[in-house]
């Protein structure tokens, strides 16, 4: 097989904005990545399976953030907490009453909009953070704005909806309190602080990390899997002493960004923006968010908050409990002041298959120009390391094809494809984002060496059986 | 550090049985493994959370289950979907109407039982399974079984509860269709059979497979993490020919064992039990369970269900949808039939602390005899894989502690401990399970060798810097 690349790559941030998104989703289907979830039922409000690709690509990006941020350092811990927490938690933490969005209906056609949204997409310049229900109505009214739908000035006033699911343990039919879906995942670490702390005996500065599913009732989910219903989010509380918190905050914007450049998200496709004045929590002193440049504009990808002691202090005067740290060294009491980074996992997905996606023209066997779409994935998150790719449906090529796929497959996930030419099987790989393919030819029976294929530079090399392992060790994770 | 392991280890099993539950539950409290959910607000109705070294133990059993049963397979992919499902789909697999469990009150002291736990504590040998509400309550009656709790003889008629819980996407307070959260991980299988067979273009047999929480709103649950409202499944379903059954079924069964011993679960404590023919469901030909030895007596921890054809025709007919496969080699066309392995994770997380859990004898530096607790796990699935010890908080065996965490910790989860005696941190180690303590001395500061210590016969080695790697290399995946 004879491939040559030229250095012709098209610019798709640039030129293919919005389009690159339908390519992107597009693929996903088409290779499973994502899949509309409960499809063969006409589908469920912006849920989403992950496919076959998609799980492998999710649990390697976790697998490598839990590595970056726990495995690897001695001051952070995990936890898994459970979705289902107590009401008392959600009350405490101000949820119940102020987790909400502001929706709005159009009496004419019944469709429901997020109010600030409505406002801020018909109203050029317009910040309605912060406004009350009945300012949000007033804006509406005195700026005549139409439903984008169908046009009429028919809105409702706007209302206060909270955003947890609610749902109950034991019968419905009797009054019994609802319980909550979680609607963020750092609750779960703030109510199991201290004994985290007790058990672990770590020392502050620490953090407690965990990932894991949130939930939230929201009224207008969009953009594929970006905002989606359910969605999986990684974070940690970083337990702190109140002087730290500038050094801190500093330390952890920078390891964010190193995070990045480990995921193989490019820099130029970032950027810090700092929360305003009017947009900071009354509790926080400075929150930041790391935005992507989606095809849909500059989005929040992660956060960075810095929290001061109001987490701990109100379950502390909510739940009786004592919640305070004893730094033994000074004889000091007091409630630690946190430090917050948040990832979305899902919003990683997406980022991570925006950002290396490409189409680009080779050449085929035959010197003809084609175009190749290729997902420039790092190595170490790819859901295949490697594709054994016997040349053709022959005994003995199959044979030796599982004698490299038992040989490899307890280090790295593999994939294993016989069917079609060659041509067509390097191609479906790129889609994909294997790293390397490894084709089984007639020579590899006499010399029991390998075509080795790299995905981005199209070179080819030959590898001996006994060196695989070796070399596939040092491309991937050297 | 002189320590030495007399032949004398407590047969926990059949000498301590009540009481070994109770000694793993306070260690998992103690050491961070599960801690209640929500303790600081009092609890939350058997929910409990992984603590530092329960969530490192889950996510080790749970990569092992997925390379076992997945990554190393030509023939399984997995997938990831979503908790919040179309409605739709449990009323076609019949969670809507059928999920129930027949529940019971006390008038008396208002307290609740499952109608069928209720009579068969009762009523030595009686089976209940398949009779109606009204039929339980005339068995409850006829017999005068009391109240387990107060003594009373007055229940409530037994009434049908269903076991999904609902929430409501959107308002709450319109009037629209309930949702539910997933009772079983299984129809996120099914509703994907199609887009996963076709972008994977995997031929029969095949399999795919899933791994994540399900929810059922049980009346009674308990035995610490066993039964809970929120819990783990790993499961996948196996798409063969109906004339493959009997074949396949066998397969997997013998595949499940060898994964309880890749998991480090002694097969003494398993057992095979049949479901008779009242127990199946209608649809299926043969279930069998994998039952554990508990403290609280044997317990279902697996099941294998030849569920014939059942779920992918009952989906085609209610979505409308073709899932049909085509055969390529001989054009049939035709329905799968599903072998299904159900594995219950949390149940497997407490399984392997019950079977691993060990008091042992042993001498201390003074000859004295003293009890260490060991967690006897597998290495691949330990928490952490070594400790790393400095003899003393000194400077400069600290600075080399740090050298060696720095060459290990790419590849190996490890702790590091610097407080209190060797004596007293070989103890915690062996109590949360690590299987090699790594001591640094004043001699590792000349010869640059370390004393590695191994959990289970407390042999020691001195091993050179250089050596370390390939040393745990082989000690844990060799």
């Amino acid at each position: 097989m004879i491939e040559s690349k030229k250095n012709f790559k098209i610019q798709y941030m640039n030129k293919q904005g919005p389009d690159l998104m339908e390519k992107v989703v597009s693929l996903c289907k088409r290779r499973g990545f994502v899949f509309p979830g409960s499809e063969i039922y006409g589908g469920l409000a912006n849920t989403w399976d992950l496919g076959p690709l998609g799980v492998e690509l999710k649990n390697n990006i976790l697998q490598a953030w839990w590595n970056f941020f726990v495995r690897s350092r001695k001051d952070i811990v995990g936890i898994d907490a459970s979705i289902l927490m107590n009401p008392k938690v959600w009350q405490a933490s101000g949820h119940v009453a102020n987790f909400n969005d502001a929706q709005v209906d159009c009496k004419a056609c019944k469709k429901r909009f997020r109010a600030d949204h409505l406002i801020e997409d018909s109203l050029d310049g317009v910040k309605v953070e912060g406004l009350s229900p009945s300012d949000l109505s007033k804006l509406i009214k005195e700026n005549k704005i139409k439903c984008p739908n169908c046009g009429e000035q028919q809105f409702t006033n706007v209302r206060q909806f909270n955003l947890l699911f609610q749902t109950h343990i034991g019968p419905t039919d009797v009054e019994n309190a609802p319980v909550y879906l979680r609607g963020e995942i750092a609750q779960g670490m703030f109510v199991n602080f201290k004994n985290v702390q007790t058990t672990t005996r770590k020392k502050i500065p620490f953090g407690i990390a965990a990932a894991g599913k949130a939930f939230r009732n929201e009224i207008t989910p969009g953009n594929f899997i970006f905002r989606t219903l359910e969605f999986d989010l990684m974070e940690f509380e970083y337990f702190i002493k109140e002087e730290m918190w500038k050094e801190k905050f500093e330390y952890w914007l920078s390891e964010m960004h190193k995070w990045l450049d480990t995921a193989g998200i490019k820099k130029e496709n970032t950027r810090v923006r700092e929360h305003t004045q009017e947009e900071l929590s009354h509790y926080s002193k400075r929150t930041v968010d790391i935005e992507y440049k989606t095809p849909f504009g500059w989005k929040e990808l992660y956060g960075l908050a810095y929290r001061t002691d109001f987490d701990l202090t109100n379950h502390a005067k909510n739940s009786g409990e004592d919640l305070n740290y004893f730094d033994e060294a000074t004889g000091e009491k007091f409630i630690p002041h946190v430090i917050e980074p948040t990832f979305g996992l899902s919003r990683t997905l997406l980022m991570v298959l925006l950002d290396s996606y490409s189409e680009e023209e080779v050449k085929d066997a035959k010197g003809n120009a084609e175009t190749r779409i290729v997902l420039h994935l790092k190595p170490s998150i790819a859901p295949y390391k490697a594709a054994i790719l016997p040349l053709m449906k022959k005994e003995e090529l199959i044979e030796k094809a599982d004698e490299v796929f038992n040989l490899l497959n307890k280090y790295f996930a593999l994939d294993y494809d016989v069917t079609g030419s060659i041509g067509k099987r390097y191609r479906r790989q790129d889609e994909i984002g294997t790293p390397y393919a490894i084709t089984i030819d007639y020579d590899s029976l006499k010399d029991n060496s390998f075509t080795v294929r790299d995905r981005d530079t199209l070179k080819q090399e030959r590898v001996k059986f006994v060196d695989l392992k070796t070399y596939f060790d040092e491309k991937i994770y050297g």
